[in-house]
């Protein structure tokens, strides 16, 4: 039989997948709004992040509760920290689409990206969504495994973001400043989100095994 | 008499501190590094950059103790929860301090900045040192009215933020496309310090009144 800390524990991992997920499809969501410069999508992203800020209280309050009630020990109160500090992280993935969203908004009715660079920015929305997906399956199945094909996808965003400075930083580019800074940002967003994810992949791997792989996937103890 | 708890509590409240004074330290010389292409400077925050991470971790540590051998309740323990939470802003706050040691590094013997924004970052560096001291400040005093002043600082940051902005926008700037990406990426991690020396105020404000202000300065029950 499982211990009431067992299934509130499981509870709370679902609840933060769940958070990854809703990031995931904001910043899914961000990227069509940014590269149909749909104004509706964009508006959909701002409002809905209310709902990612209030998971995250909620599931910080969880987490609290757990703490409280059922004062683990050992590392199961690893486990209870590592969700506190993974509830930041999902927060900050949802932010960092809403900030993607706003930019779109910002923009409208022009695009806020020259069509030159919208295929890397489209890619970056595919990464960005599978990366969600991903830290909601490692939070479920605290699979190892997936844990690194995180770390894969990451790679792969910022191989898009190092292409991108190049398209920018081409003596060629004819599309000015104002738009230069704001794809400067904006890959910096896309950045930052995958960061986040491999850093919740990382704290289950912690939560796991009781040892923090470093940021290039060996395991170290802390 | 004071207990054991709050002895250590205290040790890890100024623990918290020192590192936001580091982190301060770290920008100040990150912005002379850039305002001087100061290579050796450049290099040794980049070097110290390892000792915030290790005091990061110790702090980690230090509150994961206390949860497991105190075992906190109710306001105690939602004290120890918020230590671990600032613990990620002030790492966080090095780090940024790191990339703009790197972005001096990675231009020199250039300089970095065209002469004209010199003043911005020149200012928003004196800013940041300001409020890793005050950040400091405040876990040490729990005093509401200098987590109030924080914000007055976090304010005058993102003025300048925006001011810079606005140069790079003119149709005047006559610096190229690679400098603007890099004065952007700048801006963005001194604006974001800043929000993270805000968001350990609002931690700490939590710790005393339970109540968390919300971005804006209101207390808001959570």
């Amino acid at each position: 039989m499982r211990s009431a800390y067992h299934e509130q524990l499981d509870a709370l991992s679902s609840q933060l997948g769940e958070m990854c997920g809703m990031a995931g499809v904001a910043m899914e969501r961000a990227t069509q709004s940014l590269l149909q410069a749909d104004l509706a999508l964009a508006e959909q992203v701002i409002t809905d992040h209310e709902l990612i800020a209030e998971s995250s209280a909620r599931a910080e309050e969880s987490a609290f509760i757990l703490l409280a009630l059922q004062a683990p020990v050992a590392g199961d109160l690893r486990s209870v920290v590592s969700s506190i500090q993974i509830v930041a992280d999902v927060d900050r993935m949802g932010a960092l689409a809403l900030h993607v969203a706003k930019i779109a908004r910002r923009r409208h009715p022009q695009h806020a990206l020259p069509e030159e660079v919208n295929g890397y920015f489209a890619e970056m929305g595919r990464v960005a969504v599978e990366l969600g997906h991903g830290a909601q399956e490692v939070l479920i199945t605290r699979d190892p495994e997936k844990a690194a094909r995180i770390r894969e996808e990451d790679d792969a965003m910022d191989d898009l973001h190092r292409h991108l400075f190049t398209v920018l930083m081409d003596r060629e580019w004819k599309h000015g400043v104002a738009a230069a800074v704001d794809i400067t940002l904006l890959g910096r967003y896309y950045e930052r989100f995958a960061d986040h994810a491999v850093e919740v992949a990382r704290r289950v791997i912690f939560q796991v095994t009781g040892e923090l792989p470093t940021a290039d996937g060996e395991l170290n103890a802390r």
